[in-house]
């Protein structure tokens, strides 16, 4: 079939709804490059607008996915599920539920991507530790997923050809705040690499792209839609992203809180989360009842080291040394260091998660452009966190950089990120601290 | 001042409104090829969607006029004045109004365009005269404006740049059809050539642009606006293009109709709207008191042999010879002629200005691409109009052509688009046929 780019984007534009030949002759002459990008943003600024029906949006994902290699590892069985986050500050729960679900007996074959803004990035996370390859054949990756249940990797140039050049032109011409192209550029990329139920984990807050819970929650919605048009199943969950996960924001900072919780320990808004996924993606494989008996399931591999087994397998697989991992845990810093004290006693009501992040890019943690490089040994702790009394004097924030002068750039940011409150904390008003799930999305037919 | 484009265009995305700053950066800066296709078509489309208020599209059309060389003729004084048509079947307006308005004291620098899709191009037009020039140097065209009165040409490369690559832009990125867009383009091309008073013909019906009457005067509305926007005057009327106006439909078929209106005959449409878009014009030029005095000079002009003088001078000062014009009245057609003959008795209900013009692109009069190349003396004579009776066996129209081919492939259209009525005409249900105009836009303050 062959259309005029021009009624497809007329048709979009005046709101009707688009068949799906049309749908695939648009998006695969983009990929193949014979749709030009003047005509591609014109039609993701119609979408922005009028949105895109159910049938429409699985017609368009699909057809993104099949933009390029499909993955498929169904000779494993059909216990292949993944998570997908979109995005936070200390965000380092694939570190964590990758093996802990593996070490439950699903195959996890995680594709994931760099840091971008101020949130950060599995792969940028992973190669802190050195010798540790994310680059894999698709041979490497198959093999490392069979033996030792999951595979951390980034997403290989073969790959989802029409949402890698989708996204790069969403991002310059003010089309990615749109709930369908959303949920269309992820649902491609998880599907495709062969994954076939699938845990979202919606972030909501200053330190998350959505910072409303309702645009969290629609987004949500979406993407248990969109991933259920295209076959598959899918749950998502909604949680905070006010504050930054966990205590530890920076590369090796965060494979270091990993490898805590992954041994049982770490801060518990992380572990709880990590249960929380888990738990679902082992109902979405088939090896869990109920989402509650999947996170005991995860809770026990945390505890009972095979969560950690599987991580040292795995760091051995792709070229990291544990060895080298452990002997780093609590020393691996970058030189210039600097501390932030209460200036009174009270509650931390508030550490802005977005300040944290912005904070990171300056210090090396993230990227403001792609082509930037970032560092492994710099970041912030964040030793106090909400609801926690402090003393006068008592430190509540720590930061690493390669030097004074980048710690100067950050540390008023920094400073007024931590909130004191001398009331008692009666004033907290975000989301209840008791739980980092707001809400979960889809559960009913997961 | 520089900001990011793709701020600019969230901005617009979000209905927020633009600064000045602002919308003269992106313009001028795409003028300069400085920003890409892809966010331009990004942002028109977001100004399809969101509009612009009238600030801004006053900064809007200004920076895309100042994008490129703009005329100044006040040397000449202040009775710079032009008409601009959104463009019709069988519209030969200009070739009789420049003259006609000329020879009542006016200047005229009508800068004009070329046939594209089913409607003819003045500049076409003209060229079917043997070595008429419309290809003029800017001082060829202040020497022919000042020696006659008017002067007919092209648009050089370096006016409105910014114009032309959007335009281009917007034919395939389906963000023609925005009046705010529409406005910008031809008040832009149209206060570039200097002219300080301007008479919109907004057409309405189904050989124009605009099908319907309201949006016409919707159109005819944000004209008059933007004109004044740019300190200028103007007036639009709305007139019909349900079927074509006057007899013939082709380039020098429409070259000798207007030679009979120039000479004070010809049909009665033709001279109509020529009168009351010429009785305008001479009100915003200051020489004449009211619309129907400026009408009653103008018919003067025709009927005394002035303006048909203006035109004679002209095409000498524009490389014609007025003798190959004269020899040719009547004669000048394709080789292969067809008739259609009415079947009943009855009278013409409807003769169907867009089949004709597509039938006149089909025959060569106009191009369905830029780049095609135009025939002279092809074309269609509608010889029975609405409201006209006929007996069985008149002919209703007759159509020349290069080929017997060509004829055949336009045979069944144009016999459908004369619709004879045996019940007398009662249901003629088009606009009023007593008056081509059917609302003048903006009087009052003219």
């Amino acid at each position: 079939m062959s259309y005029r780019v021009v009624d497809i984007i007329a048709k979009k534009r005046d709101g009707g709804g688009l068949s799906p030949d049309e749908i695939e002759f648009l998006v695969s002459s983009y990929a193949k490059g014979e749709v030009p990008d003047y005509q591609m943003s014109a039609f993701l600024m119609a979408v922005f607008f009028r949105g895109m029906a159910d049938e429409e949006l699985a017609v368009f994902t699909r057809a993104m996915m099949e933009s390029g290699r499909v993955l498929d590892f169904s000779h494993l069985g059909n216990a292949l599920v993944d998570k997908h986050s979109t995005g936070g500050v200390g965000d380092k729960v694939s570190l964590v539920l990758a093996p802990a679900v593996a070490a439950c007996g699903a195959f996890v074959p995680m594709m994931s991507g760099r840091a971008l803004g101020h949130t950060g990035g599995t792969l940028d996370k992973l190669e802190s530790i050195e010798g540790y390859r994310t680059a894999l054949s698709v041979s490497e990756v198959e093999r490392v997923l069979r033996e030792c249940g999951f595979v951390m990797f980034g997403q290989s140039e073969d790959m989802v050809p029409a949402d890698k050049r989708m996204y790069a032109l969403r991002d310059v011409t003010a089309t990615v705040e749109s709930v369908p192209l959303i949920t269309a550029s992820i649902v491609s990329k998880k599907c495709a690499e062969g994954a076939r139920g699938l845990v979202f984990d919606v972030k909501a807050g200053g330190g998350a792209f959505m910072t409303s819970v309702d645009d969290a929650r629609r987004l949500a919605s979406s993407l248990v839609a969109g991933v259920r048009g295209l076959g598959r199943r899918g749950v998502a969950v909604v949680s905070d992203m006010s504050q930054p996960l966990g205590r530890l924001v920076g590369n090796w900072l965060e494979v270091e809180e990993s490898v805590m919780v992954l041994r049982g320990a770490g801060p518990q808004d992380v572990r709880e989360l990590v249960c929380v996924l888990g738990g679902w993606m082992l109902v979405l494989a088939g090896l869990a009842g109920d989402a509650d008996e999947g996170a005991s399931m995860l809770a026990a591999s945390l505890d009972d080291g095979s969560a950690y087994d599987r991580f040292c397998r795995n760091v051995e697989l792709q070229g990291g040394d544990v060895s080298w991992v452990e002997e780093r845990m609590g020393r691996y810093r970058a030189e210039v260091c600097r501390e932030f004290r209460a200036e009174h006693d009270g509650v931390v009501v508030s550490v802005d998660a977005r300040a944290v992040g912005m904070a990171g890019v300056a210090l090396g943690v993230g990227r403001s452009r792609v082509e930037d490089s970032v560092l492994p040994d710099v970041g912030v702790e964040c030793v106090r966190k909400r609801g926690e009394r402090v003393s006068t004097g008592d430190v509540v924030m720590r930061v690493w950089g390669r030097s004074e002068e980048v710690l100067d750039e950050v540390t008023d940011k920094l400073r007024s990120a931590v909130v004191v409150d001398t009331e008692d904390g009666d004033n907290v008003t975000s989301y209840d601290s008791s739980s980092i799930v707001i809400e979960v999305i889809g559960a009913d037919k997961a």
